[in-house]
């Protein structure tokens, strides 16, 4: 197959995915909008890809790839708005700095350049400020990132919840168009870098809101250097992405989707700390809905797995790694949970949001 | 003088500058920190740049200049917090794509892409975003960028005000290295490209709290092509800024202090509309620290004076263009105002914020 007929053929199912858009149905924005499942993929193609569409938006990566000049960039954004602030192992200034480096990572691109958007609430500690600044410098100079643009505003009592932070990142992309969930392939093997929700679980349990102790940090941290330890192993890395909001579940949906594929996961094989497993429980919610910020979900050509198991392995942040599943032709655009008792069922997109705020 | 010996100059100017660093003396955050005067340059000065001090970020551009591979790029990023969301001439959403389009343009590059982080409140209308989000493909169209990706995240009711909007814009620099408030030099000229602060006493008079009945609506447009115009026409062309929050006032006070220089602005030359010039009388302030949205502020070699006038005056959006003021090398960093009763008086940064949340 030519590489023409091979890009032809991605444009197709883009086409194909954009056709079969729903409409929001709420006449009002609801938590779960935010949630990163259901109700915010609608959000975004009804709305969003509805009026802004263009080649580099419809692809739905996490980072855009673009030209200026001969030079291929990888663009992205996200506002952080995590309740509490400050969680066991980071606050929202790292998690700000580290979420926009992996959005940028995942996307094959080497992350450069950060923007720092703030929206404070009137009568935010200055001091609270200062950390959460030292603590996104301390980020970016783990990641060898520049903080070279900001803004500031602030917003009256009651407006906001203490401080909002959007980042925006630039990054020079490794392997122009290689990368993407519309490559994956019937075949491919699924892997994860590590344990999954500890992040979700431990900002839940700041909160204070349930009466559960647990020995838990946020496994928040910046991936660019895993994914470039992945990539120099492995050329049929297919696509990553970082399980963030919506969790892996999420994830494994987008791809199945972007793709027309099935991805077929083995419950047992999901690694999964005991205490997530425990609080999960007790939350009533699936770890694999639950936020992580340092976690990388890969797809990999099936021959490559075990390389690409190692690769990630042989890094500090993917010493957990495993493989979870396989990507099959059928049924197009579903997730299957083999359970640990032996069943299949339908890993959909959450309706809800069960963990609001967690980024 | 040779141009290295000429950019050392430039850098020293900026090292002496960083090194009357004020501090924050208060211990929570006000609505002046967002206001763009006084108390928003300390805490950028005393919290964000002695954390994440870097070359690019210390010019304090509106746009960091930057280098990927051989390729020189602008780099921007704004939140918009306007209050309310829809008023006479636009809404957040143009004035959040013009806003970015501006800083790129007035940076002296031709903006390409665009990211979007929305941070909604939960309740807000569903047909309010539509509403918005096609106001910003509008004004996304009109200045011939595209955006390219986006972010969602959704807060519970209080804990925003409807809808805040971030964007970040990358463009490529027409001019590198040339253009920026540290090259300004004595003898220069100072050029406004039309009316001030419609924009501000707009948004102002739509919240209803004062009883005034104006015909007036936003200037809220993109400058990247007046910009463009300018440039072309005008090689001696120092600086420019958009003269958004803080107005024209607040411009003219960075870059007295940023090339360690004396603004003197002549305000029976400065055009001020009979209506902006009504209400402000009402409110109480000076129009010359009343935002602009599509306003410029031009500093030029004073030989090209009336070269960049008759450019401004050229294009549509600069139809009112004047010019309002000389740089001289005495007091350095002030501004200094020659009255229309012939006195004349400092014009200093403002200490409070008369005007939040115009932007």
């Amino acid at each position: 197959m030519t590489m023409s007929t091979r890009e032809q053929e991605v444009l197709d199912r883009i086409e194909r995915v954009r056709k079969r858009r729903p409409k929001v149905k709420e006449e009002r924005i609801t938590l779960a909008h935010g949630s990163g499942g259901k109700a915010t993929q609608t959000l975004i193609e009804a709305v969003f890809l509805d009026a802004f569409s263009n080649p580099m938006l419809d692809r739905l990566e996490d980072a855009a790839e673009l030209s200026v000049n001969e030079t291929r960039l990888a663009l992205t954004t996200d506002s952080f708005v995590v309740s509490p602030l400050f969680f066991p192992g980071g606050n929202i200034g790292d998690l700000a700095v580290n979420g926009t480096v992996n959005d940028l990572a995942v996307s094959g691109a080497k992350p450069l350049y950060l923007t720092a958007g703030f929206i404070l609430e009137e009568g935010f500690p200055v001091a609270d400020l200062i950390r959460i600044v030292a603590s996104m410098k301390a980020a970016a100079d783990a990641a060898g990132v520049s903080i070279v643009t900001g803004d500031t505003k602030v917003v009256q009592r009651g407006k906001a919840d203490g401080c909002y932070i959007n980042t925006a990142g630039v990054g020079v992309v490794r392997c122009p168009g290689r990368l993407g969930a519309a490559t994956v392939q019937p075949g491919d093997a699924v892997l994860v870098s590590g344990s999954i929700g500890d992040h979700g679980v431990t900002v839940m349990l700041a909160r204070g809101e349930l009466d559960i102790e647990a020995d838990l940090v946020s496994d928040t941290a910046p991936v660019h250097d895993l994914v470039a330890t992945l990539l120099a192993a492995t050329p049929g890395v297919r696509a990553m992405r970082d399980a963030t909001r919506g969790g892996v579940a999420t994830i494994l949906n987008e791809v199945a989707k972007a793709a027309d594929v099935a991805v077929v996961v083995d419950e047992d094989k999901v690694p999964v700390g005991t205490e997530v497993r425990g609080a999960s429980e007790l939350l009533g919610i699936d770890p694999l809905y639950v936020a992580c910020e340092g976690r990388i979900v890969v797809f990999v050509a099936g021959a490559e797995a075990e390389t690409a198991l190692d690769a990630l392995r042989s890094h500090p942040l993917g010493r957990e790694a495993a493989l979870i599943g396989r990507v099959k032709a059928d049924p197009p655009g579903l997730v299957l949970l083999n359970t640990t008792f032996g069943g299949t069922r339908i890993c959909d997109l959450l309706v809800g949001d069960p963990l609001p705020r967690i980024c």
